[in-house]
């Protein structure tokens, strides 16, 4: 296992809304990811889903209320809450959660991303 | 679920040695650590443990070879792995890793240190 450089592997991809996997903790992935504009609303029903977000202003849209998180700031959405990602600007941001989950839970359609693992360094 | 902001959280403990937990993820904690000094070296057999650098130079004792982290860089330690963490400076630091997994691992003695939820945001 190496160490991970964030700002490093984010250097190394410019394109969004594309998952990058560069570390596994048990069986929950880490991942870099850059988004702009709006996601889809969905949910993920069996799992919670860490953001973190790097560089940039991200809003989390919510049913309840929208969150807006900063760099060095984090926000859990908790299972079964419905939420739509969207960035005004560039935002670079790391998720944690179990392998295996997808990038639009419930919602599924042509946004749908399966993790890459080109930045993962070998175990 | 709160917004958590790493450099609040920070700013609210001088303490060494005493996990924050911050945020849960499922049955993961995330947690805020400060560090001075060196650890014991310990092992925990049923999981690997994330360590994410926010501020100072880190360094991870292994058997095979040290890891160096700063800021921005993480490792995951797997799980059966012996290590150590030692800090010359002052570290703050990010531990990820399920609930219930003790600081001193295998080891135990009086570097076993409860986690502390006082920084816990209502869910």
């Amino acid at each position: 296992m190496a160490v991970v450089d964030i700002a490093d592997k984010l250097s190394l991809f410019s394109e969004h809304w594309s998952p990058k996997v560069v570390a596994k903790l048990n069986d929950y992935e880490i991942k870099l990811v850059k988004i702009k504009g709006e996601f889809v609303w969905h949910t993920h029903e069996d799992t919670d889903e860490l953001f973190l977000v790097i560089d940039g202003s991200l809003t989390i849209q919510l049913r309840d209320g929208d969150v807006t998180l900063g760099p060095g700031q984090l926000y859990v959405v908790p299972r079964g809450v419905e939420h739509c990602p969207i960035a005004e600007g560039d935002v670079s941001m790391m998720l944690i959660e179990p392998a295996g989950v997808p990038n639009t839970g419930d919602a599924g359609g042509e946004r749908t991303a399966e993790p890459d693992y080109n930045l993962l360094d070998p175990q």
